[in-house]
């Protein structure tokens, strides 16, 4: 059997601090397009991975998160879209198209369990399973309705407003008739939060000097529902302008991953004094409300209500610039590695 | 009609920081025993008034919580105590004892919407109507069963587990079939929490140079259930040992009331991790519970299920150290200032 180039992004040193892109090495490892005689595995042509902020978790070796670590030397594990190329397990077959667990190699070798879904939506861009169809889609569903029960009329605040998640918790905060406010760390995406994802206000968060009066202006009234994408200096600001009965979905904290010593939040009183719900929840924990989420979503998208900004980097070897740039904000949108076309 | 001395605590100043017996005074008023024409407010003789910690919020005059500020030169408001000298409701009767929102003096007129309660049960002590029968009371319940949601098997901690509310949280969780962990200030409130109260376990937060070293060795598993009466550092702590899908109901957090610059809170990012709820509460939206949580308690105080500790200080001229205690942890279960007896 032929043996195939199998180019690989694999985690060189457990990263300390902000990552680095020489925490990564690209390799060029070889693999035989072959399932293993008996195996249940499937055989999967990598087309599309996803960049995702809490990778950098798995890049300490500390397991404080009890989520464990990635092994130095193996490709990184991570969501992506693939296509079948062999199945052992009758619910595949080659040539499907699916999105799950996969790793940044071309191709990869998974158990069957790790899909998540086979892709039947062939006018939808495959690199949405990435995004809006695939986990951060979930993640914003999820932690808006399910943890934050809007309702129309409620003021609402998302941080990394512009990101894979944040750019759907304020669209669908908008359809649920709420009035929203992202931040997000450049003029280029306050712009488009306001021009093209339909947010009410946005502002560029490094340029206020005092995040409690810039809240206090966009929210008069105070924050119904707190979409926490960040954590830190922006929470703590948040906690001084919640509304009563007002709700935190805590989906990450994304600037506090690379501090050795994470900043300290200091107004949690107020979680008392507003009645607040500070609520941390995993998207994993969640899946079975996928179909609900794509009967929902999907009209939405063919008939253009929702939007989805995309950076999509191209080749393996951009792998580690895309990850690292996650933690600079350099994505402008949702952060997709493009492997192989179909 | 004849004028009666009306002895009074009133804030003579607002408190920066931790609160001194001379932020109040005593003062000598003198009232009229008669209720005006036409009112329909009530006159009380005040028997037992509770000091809450709530109280030194209120002695600050910035009012970010919501909650307003006590007025200079008039007597504190709090929860107490008392008997019906003369109402204007019909509702009462002269002779009557209630509990509800009165001041502290000797003889306070007020509006009758602020009696809580009548009390019916005149078996029981007046005084346990300013603690486990009234508002600690009320909070230890809403906020273990209402946000706590335990479950038989669960493992609670408590902190300020001596107090007024803590005590009452961890009788209830051992009632409720879990494990029970205080923390307190002294060695002889750990006893009282081990020996008296039914505590598994109890520590002295005083005396642990790593809380988190130490909650390791209380929880080897992680705790489920985390009443928060303290805030800070112990806070702190405990995140770093939630259990996945761990719930923390934000009751007070009483190492920060007295602080400038509050301490900073650095773990929070394990609501993520672990999927935690944190919910602050106020026991003020929960009192139509009130006549539920009598049927639940009183047979359990009857039957000598559930004990209670008080710490009473007699004459009003001792209220303003009485307070001031609370935050030295001087008091020894629920303080009380006794004012009269009936
Ligand atoms: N709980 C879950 O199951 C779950 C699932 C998916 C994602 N998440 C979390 O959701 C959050 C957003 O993820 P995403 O996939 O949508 O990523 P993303 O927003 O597309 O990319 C990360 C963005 O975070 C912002 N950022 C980076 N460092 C920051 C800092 N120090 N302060 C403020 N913002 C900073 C940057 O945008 P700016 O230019 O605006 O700074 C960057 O573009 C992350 O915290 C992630 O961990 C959680
Ligand atoms: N949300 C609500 O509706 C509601 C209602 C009632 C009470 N509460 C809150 O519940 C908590 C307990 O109230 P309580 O009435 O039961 O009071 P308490 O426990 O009877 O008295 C206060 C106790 O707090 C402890 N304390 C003081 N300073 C501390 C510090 N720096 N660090 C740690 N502990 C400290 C002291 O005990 P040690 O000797 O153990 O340090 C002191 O005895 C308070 O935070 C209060 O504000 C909330």
């Amino acid at each position: 059997m032929a043996q195939v180039r199998n180019k690989q992004v694999v985690l060189r040193k457990y990263v300390d601090g902000f990552p680095k892109e020489s925490d990564m090495n690209i390799v060029e490892s070889t693999t035989t397009l072959k399932l293993p005689e008996g195996s249940s595995d499937v055989l999967l042509k990598n087309l599309y991975l996803s960049c995702d902020p809490y990778m950098r978790i798995l890049m300490t070796n500390d397991n404080i998160t009890g989520f464990g670590a990635y092994t130095l030397g193996s490709p990184l594990i991570g969501n992506g879209v693939a296509q079948v190329l062999e199945s052992g397990d009758q619910d595949y077959k080659k040539g499907d198209l699916v999105w799950g667990t996969t790793k940044w190699e071309e191709y990869s070798l998974v158990p069957s369990s790790q899909i998540r879904s086979k892709i039947e939506h062939a006018d939808i861009p495959l690199s949405y399973y990435t995004g809006i169809l695939g986990m951060p889609g979930m993640t914003a569903y999820v932690g808006f309705f399910e943890l934050g029960s809007p309702k129309k009329g409620e003021n609402v605040f998302v941080s990394a407003a512009s990101g894979a998640v944040g750019q759907l918790v304020g669209q669908f905060a908008k359809l649920t008739g709420c009035y929203v406010v992202g931040s997000a760390g450049s003029k280029e995406k306050v712009d488009l939060l306001k021009n093209k994802l339909g947010f009410d206000e946005a502002f560029n968060y490094k340029e206020e000097p005092d995040l409690n009066a810039t809240l206090k202006r966009c929210f008069p009234e105070g924050i119904d529902i707190y979409f926490e994408n960040v954590g830190g200096k922006t929470l703590d600001a948040v906690l001084l302008n919640m509304r009563v009965h007002g709700r935190i979905p805590v989906c990450g904290m994304v600037s506090q991953y690379n501090l050795t010593q994470p900043e300290g939040v200091t107004n949690l009183a107020n979680l008392i004094f507003k009645r607040v719900r500070m609520e941390g929840f995993i998207v994993g924990d969640f899946y079975h409300l996928y179909p609900k989420y794509l009967e929902f979503v999907l009209p939405h998208i063919t008939e253009g209500k929702v939007v989805y900004v995309e950076d999509i980097a191209e080749g393996l070897e951009n792998g580690p610039a895309a990850m690292v740039g996650l933690f600079s904000g350099r994505n402008v949108g949702k952060q997709v590695l493009l492997v192989a076309h179909e």
